[in-house]
This record gives structure tokens, sequence and C-alpha cells, in this order.
């Protein structure tokens, strides 16, 4: 019980030998920031990884500022004492991926070899390279076996990259509101949106930070796009509506007159001061290249190896990960008679639903990991 | 029979009295671009008007260059002779939109109080506006019914929009692919794509004209969002899946990897080429502003008047304007009793089906038509 201590820990790893990427470009001297809730068994055997979704942070329960009940982590509503992922008797890990801008090396660090920024300089990354990266800070630990491996949206793919390349690891996974292989309508909001910081003028072909500038307007664009994806048209019609902001009727001027446009606006603008346009560029390109069919030969291939648990979970609103793409893994995961529960939750909140509280979601969560 | 004439006529009107548009303001010296196809009988009571959508052009059928079929009015499958609108009996008409950059007066035209283009200075109009105009155009060739007002989209808001305005002289209205509300979710789109044009510094805060520049950067990405919307994840999975472009693999670099890259970008090019930047915000802020239930109070009230017979059309898997958009709409006339077809026609398509060679679509306006 107790406070929850929300130290952000760091380790530098890959410093005698460079990590391999899957581009076939290396690495080095990769720093890696992760936080820890409860603790680790004798056994070592009780750990449950948590993958942060795209732009997400190690920060992932109890409070950074003890006095400010908003510095919560991203899954506080999950993690912690007595929550469905308990840290009585659980030790939580959660990472920040490799090419985010959190803590974690990514392209806004200096590169060993110029003394400057990354910038474009940085290599693209994979989903499986940032999943190399936290097996570092596993091995870093001591810990040979994960309980449960679970993440929603980038997160999700981590959790299904993690057992195909390590089976013997992990006893058990959860991919929420996830794929198998990104769509091309994925893909294409994607690339809409880092075409959008790329265009900025103040984006300086990446060396924004050396030109004392940063593409507030492209990264603030590509964020309100991501918005729209997360939301569903059922959640927008319930939560604004044709609502006016601030208004009593339409101002016939080219300013905002809706609430959900100067929602987009406050996300975009609230996104832009806390992230990077270089690491979104880096991120989004890894979820764009996430094919385990690609991979491995296909999807059968890619999970044969694996003795896991597996709890596949979609978002019933969800049109960016669809429930389809996730029924596609649930599918093959029973074909080869592997033990998979799937489960669509009902919500019409859309894709980020699993970020919000939602007690059907978290009493999943809880009854698999304690089943286990 | 024999060719289709495929001249742009163009007339100026509201010289002496100005329009008053929905907003209070007033425009005067309204130029509007209009095709027509087809002779006008004795009657004038074979008047198909055709209501083009966002970007479209008076340019519906027949080529604008005799020799090269290329240059098709956009709805040329459907316009001509022996063709589901047969230009044999039926005068067909088409008007370039008010605020469009086509031949009508919009943003990029000269204010006659200033000498100087418009820019943001030209009042936002409305969809209601639109139709006051291609009004104008009506009375000036004499015209006083139309047997049949059709179009898909923004098209398919002005047909609505008619038989709300004129309900006297609207004897049938066929929306395709629309709506009588716009949701927020569709509002929030276009919200993007403004902000992507007015955030481009070649913007100039709408004087590009006079700077020589446009905002090419903002008008590509604002069309790219929008065109995504066009189409639907399945037909993006059918054409595109994710295939690569000219490559044979991954180039784990920043460029494009995928079709669905190149293809965006290249429909972004294509329309920067041949758009104007401020048109599309006026445009696109007129759609957003469309509402019928709180122009008329309720869309019951908005529908009252009509004595037209409606042939209501929806795309299955359009999610721009669902299908659940246009059954609001058909439920509403059929509870008024008014004579009322709803079919929603199947296609994975996306919204933009009904701009495509769609022989089940084409057959449905047809019949409609020649059982008037």
């Amino acid at each position: 019980m107790g406070m929850v201590d929300s130290t952000i820990h760091t380790m530098t790893c890959f410093t005698d030998a460079p990590l391999e990427l899957e581009s076939g470009a290396t690495l080095r001297d990769i720093t890696l920031a992760y936080q820890t809730h409860g603790a680790l068994n004798e056994a070592k055997d009780n750990v449950v990884l948590v993958c942060h979704p795209l732009t997400g942070t190690a920060h992932v329960a109890g409070l950074s500022d003890p006095n400010n009940p908003k510095s919560a982590g991203w899954w506080d509503q999950v993690i912690g004492s007595g929550k469905a992922i308990n840290t009585d008797t659980h030790f939580v890990i959660c990472i920040n991926s490799l090419g985010s801008c959190k803590g974690s090396t990514g392209p806004c660090d200096i590169n060993p070899d110029t003394q400057k920024p990354f910038g474009l300089e940085f290599p693209v990354i994979t989903i499986g390279d940032m999943v190399r990266a936290q097996k570092a800070v596993l091995d870093h630990l001591g810990i040979q076996q994960i309980k449960m491996v679970i993440g929603g949206s980038m997160g999700g793919m981590q959790a299904l990259e993690w057992v195909c390349m390590f089976p013997d690891m992990v006893r058990s996974c959860v991919p929420i509101a996830a794929t198998g292989q990104v769509s091309p309508q994925t893909i294409a909001f994607d690339a809409v949106g880092r075409q959008a910081i790329r265009g900025d003028s103040d984006f300086h072909d990446g060396r924004y930070q050396e030109h004392n500038t940063t593409p507030h307007h492209g990264l603030g664009l590509a964020r309100m796009i991501g918005h729209i994806t997360y939301l569903s048209e059922s959640s927008m019609s319930q939560k604004f509506g044709r609502k006016l902001q601030e208004k009593n009727d339409l101002s016939y001027g080219m300013d905002q007159d809706f609430q959900i446009e100067s929602y987009l606006q406050y996300q975009g603008d609230k996104f832009v001061s806390r992230f990077d346009a270089n690491s979104y560029l880096y991120l989004t390109k890894a979820v764009s290249y996430f094919d385990l069919p690609k991979k491995y030969g296909s999807l059968e291939k890619a999970f044969s190896p694996s003795n896991a648990r597996f709890l596949v979970i979609s978002i019933s609103s969800d049109w960016l990960y669809t429930p389809e793409q996730s029924k596609i893994v649930a599918r093959q995961l029973m074909r080869l008679n592997k033990e998979v529960t799937y489960v669509d939750v009902d919500t019409h909140y859309g894709h980020d639903a699993f970020l919000i509280d939602n007690p059907d979601l978290f009493r999943l969560i809880n009854v698999f990991l304690e089943s286990l």
C-alpha cells in the first residue's frame, strides 16, 4: 500500500555493442526512461510490462507532483494498489519508447557521432526495435519472464511484437485497440500529419532546434488530424454536436464557430507544448511500417512459437484500429489453438476509449491477470 | 443527338439590387458561370438542375476540348443523349457555385468597392446563398419550374435547400450522399483543412495574389485530408493495400514508402493547380454552416411546404455523410407523407462513389426521372 512512487529511472545501454536495427542501421549509447510500480518478487515472475501508445510516456501511474492530482500517470486508473493491475502483487514497468522525446533516446537527442541533435539523421526505427530496446531494460533488471505484456494502440502492437520476437519470455499478452498490420487508411492519416510537419517553414529539414524554432503549426495540425481519428462520429456528436463556442450565433466570419473546432485547436496547442515534431515523425513511421505478416511470412508464422495466453480487446467504435483488425489477430490465434479470448468493448467513445475511465475494460484486464 | 455543346456561359446579376446574404451582408455585381445541355421545351418544364460538389465546376458534361476525351465534364457519364439524365428530352443546367473559383464570383475576384481581390473580405456565404444565386440564373432564363434538382455531397445539400427555400418551384429532388445537418466530424475535418491553409506562410492572410504566391502546401494538405474522407477504409485496402511505391522494400527513410502516400500527394498537388485556397475556405465554411433544422426551426418545418417527390440516395460505405444521415432526411419526409424513396447504394467505394461509373446509381436516377 502507501503512496505510489513515480520516479522516472533512466539507464543507458548498447554502449559496448550497438543496437542493430531492423533497417540494418545501428544505434549506440541508448538511454531509456522507465517507471516501475510494486515490488519484483523473488522468483521475478510477477512482471507486468505496460507499453504506452504513440505519444505516451514512462509515467504510467502515481503522481509526479504529490500535490497535484492532475499529475497522475496516463494509466493511473488501471495501475496501483488494489486496482485492475494490482501493484500489491505485481511489478509493473513502463518504458518510454525508443524514438520518443520523453526521456528515451530519440531524434531530438545529441548524435554521439556529430555532437549535434540527430534530427532526420536519426535512423528509422520499427516497433520491433522498440521491443528490443525494452528488452534491454528487462535484462538490466534481471527479468527473464513477463507475466503479462499489455498496451493500447501502438502499445498493443508492441505487445504483439513481444510474443513474436521473444515467445519464450511472454506468458500472456493483451493487445488493446491494435492490429497485426496497419491499414492504408491509418498510413494515410499519418502521412498527411508528417507532411504537415515537414512542410512547416519552421521545420528546417528537422534542424529546428539549431534554428531556435519549432514547427508548431505543422505539429499542431498533425495532432488535430490524429485526434479526430481517436474519437468517433458518435462521441463527437454527443460531446460537441453543433454547439457554438462562446457565441450565441454563427459569426459569419472565418474564425472558429463550433466547439469541436476550438476543442481540436486546444488539443493541437497543448500537444505542441509537450511533444517533439521529429519524434512524431519517427513514431508514426514505425507505426506505418508495422506489418507482422510481412515480417514473419504470415500471421500464422508470427504467432506459432508463442505459448502465451491472449486477451485481444477491441473498441466497438474504433475506426482507426477497427474491431475487424483485432478479430483477424484473434482468429489466427484460435486457428493455432492458442488460449485466446477476444472481447469487443462496447463504447461509443472511439479509439482512445482505453485511456479513459472504463470499468468494463478494467475489470476484463483484472480478471484476466488474476486468472493467470 | 449530335455533339454536346460544352460552352460555359456567364451572366452578371444583382447589379441593381445586391444579393442579401443570410449573414446580413450584401454582395453586388455577381457573375455566375453555367452550362446547359439539351433544349428547353416550350412549356419550360423539362429542366434538370444539377448541383456540383464542393470543388466542382459548371462543366458537367461534354468535352471542353473535342479532341481530348479527358476533358469530359464531371458527370458526363450521367448526362447526355440517351444517358441517365437524357438531354434528348431534358434541359440540364449546372451553375458554378457562388464563392467558387471556376467562373462564378468568389474571393479571388475583384471587390468592386476596393478594386482589389476580395480575399478574406469576401462575405461568408451559405448553401442558401448559393441557391439564391442559382435562382437568379433560372430567372434570367425564364425558368419557373424545376423538374428535378439533383446533386451529390454539397450539391445534395443545395438540392435539399432548394425544396425548402423555393418549394413551389421544385417538382422533384435527389440528394445523394448528403445530409440535412452537417456533423461535427465533418466540421472537424474541414476546420483542420482551413487551418492548414491559413497557417501556410504563403497565405498572407488571404492576400497571396498580391504577394504573387499561393499557399500550395496548406491547400494540398487540406485536399489530402479531404480525399481520405472521400474514400473508405475498404476501398483503400482494395486499391492500395500496403503496396509500396516503385520500391521493392521499405526505404527506412522519411520519404514516402507506400502507394497510398504518393496517391494522396498526387491528389494534393493536382488540386493545388486547379483550385483557389480562399474559395476552399469559403465553400467548406458554407458546408459547416449547413443545418436545415436550425435554419427552419426543425427538419419537419423545413420540408413541410414542399410537394416535391424525393429520391434520397446514400452510399453504403460513405463515412463522411453517412447513410444514417440520409435516413434522417428520408424518415422525416415519410413522416410528412411526402412521396419519398430512399436507397442505400451498396458499394465499398466511399463518399465519392457518385462521381465514378456506377450503373446501379445511374439507373436509379434514370428510372426516377423518367417516372416523373
